[in-house]
């Protein structure tokens, strides 16, 4: 989070994410148009000092480096494309900075958007939520891809309202990195509220269990070291001190507990299923770096369902 | 783990964990008797100094303090009740540390039965793998729960071969703390598992994702305080800074994400599945604490299957 020169900027969607963006570009000195689909979402901005944008065109227009932050992909094609009814904003020359949550896929279709309408692009993945956003201590930061030179050039500007980890070239590695991390987390989540389930009907206070939970979690994440260096050697068996078939063989143990405990065992059954069926599949020996060759479809792989409606 | 006085043990069940366990005592200068179903497996432990009892009932009549560590609690009462065809063991007198990985509801049923052999009992959950055991620089403890007489005179040989975390007389705490921890730990290792696999086939290597991975983690791991917090208030909605309605929002990302790199979801599913059906419940604005009510079965909820065969 640098000091620069005040730069002028357009930031387009001022939901939560993209507010929190441009209240902390506005306190950092720097110039903000801002557009929103619903005006009225918008208008709280011009008591901060920033310039209201009638249409996503005129937002494009007023400033060089325009910042998207959106409900989705298609939404940001929607408001450039003019896809409203609204005119089509004029691109050319113009560094798309675009913040909103996407895929890989998404972000490497839209890089290619941008070019095809005179745009150099950089794709971001915000790891923070709105509060803290411009906040230098609150460690939050964006994952970017895409344009090096657009990277470069407007590095102080970005870096204003959250650390910045530029990854590559690639347009979709910053939403790869991003979902990968979130998806680490989301799982950890999963595993936490199972623990907390565990408690109901018992004498342990949440309160007491979460230090112990945090501190644990703390000394085991450094494992994912280890998986790291097992997936690049493809070397699963040395050095293995908790082998997947003695996991395996405690998979009951944490079965019976959920049961005893009237807790509903979903959220670790499939990696409960998925290490047992590693282990009984010749694999007992090995660490649980191994299970990622059975997430990972072969080409002839029928596509899964995904029954999350 | 505390310089004591020499104190003879017994270790009952000499597999890798209970191996680390008698030597780390030896080491520490306490003279120990080991017995094992198996003889052989026993054997290497002569020439650390161990005694090698021929039945489980001379290694319980050897030493008044009597660790058990055997592959589950149905081998702790076959190897004392002499199931086996062999005398039982006379456990009149003798402090029974039971070590064996179990549930809460085993180690409540084991220290009656102890009781009933006039013994007094202590249940443990061991939060390490061997090699950490008997090194006071790994950070490997283990959950109590029982006699807190027991506890208290034998705490000092039971510190020198890992930290001890005493959480009260109910026998089965130590097991609810253990399986807690540890259900927390296989969420937080399936959601890197699917961050890795989210890798394959593109220039990311798993080495350079690691660090962030872990750190990122680190970072996210406090907010089981949070629900903590929520959990005992029964406050899901209070400054809620990312409401299970926008988490829900960003569910189809993860799972496009994951069809776009060839990746099965089925670890990060239930987890998704379960914030859309409470986020869809009307539960949109609250924070992601309020699911556990969903994992938790109201007496007259049917018992789910266990798929996992």
């Amino acid at each position: 989070m640098t000091a620069t020169t005040p730069s002028p900027l357009t930031v387009l969607g001022t939901g939560a994410m993209g507010t929190a963006l441009a209240r902390a570009w506005l306190a950092a000195g720097h110039p903000v148009t801002v557009w929103n689909r619903t005006p009225s979402r918008a208008e709280p901005l011009a008591a901060d000092g920033a310039v209201i944008a009638a249409t996503a065109a005129d937002a494009v227009a007023a400033s060089r480096l325009v910042v998207a932050c959106l409900l989705d992909d298609a939404s940001v094609g929607a408001a450039l494309d003019g896809a409203d009814g609204s005119d089509g904003a004029d691109l050319t020359g113009r560094d798309l900075v675009n913040l909103t949550t996407g895929t890989p896929g998404d972000a490497r279709s839209r890089a290619a958007w941008a070019a095809a309408r005179g745009a150099r692009y950089l794709d971001g993945g915000i790891m923070a939520v709105p509060p803290m956003i411009g906040r230098p201590d609150s460690g939050a930061y964006v994952f970017y891809s895409g344009s090096a030179e657009l990277f470069a050039e407007h590095r102080g500007v970005l870096a204003a309202v959250a650390g910045t980890e530029y990854v590559g070239t690639e347009p979709g590695l910053a939403a790869l990195h991003d979902v990968a991390l979130l998806s680490a987390m989301n799982g950890m989540f999963a595993g936490l509220l199972h623990a907390f389930a565990l408690l109901r009907g018992t004498d342990v206070a949440p309160r007491d269990l979460a230090p112990r939970l945090v501190s644990w979690l703390g000394a085991m994440a450094p494992a994912a070291h280890t998986t790291a260096e097992r997936l690049e050697t493809g070397d699963y068996t040395k050095d293995v001190v908790s082998s997947l078939a003695m996991q395996a063989a405690g998979v009951p143990t944490f079965l019976r507990t959920a049961e005893e405990q009237g807790v509903s065992p979903e959220l670790l059954l499939p990696y409960l299923d998925l290490m047992r069926r590693r282990a009984a599949d010749g694999h007992g020996e090995e660490d649980t770096a191994g299970m990622v060759e059975l997430l990972v479809r072969r080409a002839t792989d029928p596509l899964p369902s995904l029954p999350v409606s």
